[in-house]
């Protein structure tokens, strides 16, 4: 495995998500040896992810080189590889390079797109948790529309630039206000061979209202800015089944459509090899402690979207969101230091630094604790916090680039189709 | 096919590179109807492709929509489609959308890789003429770091850092200076793991000299500016055969190496269909007159690195770089037009503006007519000119700003592997 073999102990992490780099950050020439581990060789800033899908910003903007973050640190490894079971008796890692051992484990490897079982939606949809699949999107959108643009056929065409995305979460809402800003702004100028009003973005969602996580105030102002922007919003809506063509759903609402893009639900991105009791199968998720520890093991953690800590505010888990897999990583870098101290540890507290999500152009919506706003100024604040989220000085220039360019010009510059997307190869 | 038809005539434009392009704002809301017809949705900058393989730039600064550069013109259309063979009598394009009719057809297609019939080169080598092929080579290196991190065996680990890139025009030379910053500035911080002088790039070209189309100072210079990126430059050395593994030579070198980049030659991209007289075999390239009207025809032109129009000065036709397809674009625009006023043609007659090649930062060299120049100050004439030549002000800040950071920071930003290449699944 060639990391050397020294007299500190050993933490090895298993994803670079927000929960892996704030943990690999706080352990940083500490006196332990940190190996990070992930399939990818950069971390994904996913809140910015709809931005890449609908050719508004390239992956560079919001992907940073994982060994960019850890080189400032001396007493760290990174490993590009997949973790193929955990070996807990043994204190060991079964990876496709080879087996890693460890002292501490920290499992943070976050969550897949859930297709609650449906095989048809799982081959035909659209998923977007990672850069690939938003570039895949991407694809997809342009060459629906250049085909669009060939097509005689009324009812094709209408089938190509049907665009359908289920569920009304922070993803669907962005993507889909995202998706009509192309219709409004791009389609009329790049395509004058197409009728913007044959192009119709439909958002289902299953609950009463669209970002049932925030607050109803939010839902509603969301809804209002959607609807203005043109999206179809269609709640208590699931969709049944999807078979390329056409979409079915609960009710009688049915969608001919060529794109299906799935933000309906994530299920953790579990590993092998923990006994049965850790894991909490309905939400796939881990059963951890206040401190992080996977029951039943010691020396074992799960962090973010992963970790189900249940606790008297949050009977359920944490939401799966950055913020708090970002204050567990920091805070188990602290304790697994204090742990090999043999000092108390502390125990995890979430502060709910509000909720957020934008719709478009001058079109957003802030949940605060005691104040909730929307419109310009919560679009403004939305800009300020992912700017200052992303990872990197360089990136975060880009971003504000890109954004000024694009809102000045109403434009979204990467429409580039790269690699296109085959839907049948998929 | 959709697009309208009009009482003006209608010119078709084959291949949206650097002919295509010119030529097409040359016609812009001029009296006739243009069609350009592309594969690709966008326009590349081939001089900076060598940055997307280095992780310098990502594909949006130096590819640019198609559609973005003619919607500023009423009288064109854009179709992407691949044209499978023309039908001269009939005045027809056969493409994979259909038929499209045309009175004035433009090839511009330009070139593809040459592999000059070898298969095993062509099976296990990597080509950099397209974005996708400059981003396989970048995922390619970043793959090959990985795997030599984790890799004992010192061969294996020497194979994998052994880059070996075949012919030394400026695409060869550029992108082996660009290498070797790779392994001068990126591997001894981010791979503290692996050692960088375990790590060699390899410059081989056929001809006596690297950059043979240029002066015999500029090669020169080149080569001292390489020697000292710690480039390996080896001239009159062919590459006979490559197995994957194994690169062997028309001398005693051999090379063990994972990573062959193919930078030898190009051989025009031709269309079926036209009289076995318009092509000029040997170099794959349609002869035409002065007009650049392909011999045989009055209604079928032929553009840049596609045409050979063999005049006094160039006897075996200009060299297949930007500046002749753009002047020829910019003056068949005129020519078209007096063609059908019945005006009398301009000849062409090509302007050499000079050539230019980088290395490295602050080392590039620059022949003029009258002068020659190599070092810092022909470095940065080399980036004020390609900034200027990119298409769009987005692209020119976007890449400003990039080499700036780049530059200030010893870095290369984009080493993302978002999609792994697979040298078996070629």
């Amino acid at each position: 495995m060639n990391i050397p073999q020294v007299s500190v102990p050993r933490v090895v992490i298993i994803g670079g998500g927000f929960a892996g780099i704030n943990l690999a950050k706080a352990l940083g020439n500490k006196p332990v040896q940190v190996v990070l581990i992930d399939k990818r060789n950069y971390h994904t800033f996913q809140p910015l992810l709809y931005q890449v899908s609908s050719a508004g910003l390239e992956p560079d903007s919001i992907a940073y080189p994982l060994r960019k973050i850890i080189k400032r640190y001396k007493n760290m490894y990174f490993r590009m590889t997949k973790v193929r079971s955990i070996d807990a008796d043994a204190n060991e890692l079964h990876t496709d390079i080879g087996v890693i051992s460890f002292d501490y484990l920290v499992i943070a490897t976050g969550t897949k797109t859930n297709y609650f079982g449906n095989k048809a939606i799982e081959t035909y949809s659209m998923p977007m948790k990672k850069v690939p699949q938003a570039l895949n999107i991407r694809s997809l959108i342009l060459q629906n529309f250049e085909q669009a643009a060939i097509t005689e056929d009324i009812a094709t065409r209408k089938a190509l630039l049907n665009f359908v995305i289920v569920g009304g979460g922070p993803t669907g809402v962005e993507l889909a206000g995202a998706i009509a800003e192309l219709k409004n702004h791009i389609l009329p100028k790049d395509y004058r061979d197409l009728i913007a009003s044959d192009m119709q973005i439909y958002l289902l969602e299953g609950s009463p209202r669209v970002l049932p996580s925030m607050s109803e105030e939010a839902s509603k102002k969301a809804a209002r800015f959607l609807t203005k922007l043109g999206v179809l919003v269609h709640c208590n809506t699931f969709v049944k089944d999807y078979d390329g063509k056409k979409v079915t759903t609960n009710l009688s609402l049915e969608l001919e459509s060529e794109t299906l893009i799935w933000a309906a639900g994530v299920t953790g991105d579990t590993v092998k090899g923990l006994k049965a009791d850790a894991l909490l199968e309905r939400a796939n998720r881990y059963k951890v402690n206040t401190y992080n520890q996977v029951e039943g093991y010691s020396n074992i953690f799960a962090l973010g979207d992963i970790a189900l800590m249940a606790t008297e505010d949050y009977p359920n888990g944490h939401p799966q969101v950055a913020q708090p897999a970002i204050q567990q990583g920091q805070l188990l870098g602290k304790n697994i230091l204090k742990l090999i101290a043999g000092k108390p540890l502390k125990e995890f507290k979430y502060v709910d630094k509000g909720s957020m999500a934008t719709v478009g152009r001058n079109k957003a919506v802030v949940d605060l604790k005691h104040f909730k706003f929307g419109g310009f100024f919560a679009w403004f604040v939305w800009m300020f916090v992912h700017l200052m989220a992303l990872v990197g000085f360089r990136n975060r220039v880009v971003v504000f680039f890109n954004w000024c360019y694009n809102y000045i010009n109403f434009d979204k510059a990467a429409r580039l189709i790269i690699r296109p997307f085959n839907k049948l190869k998929k």
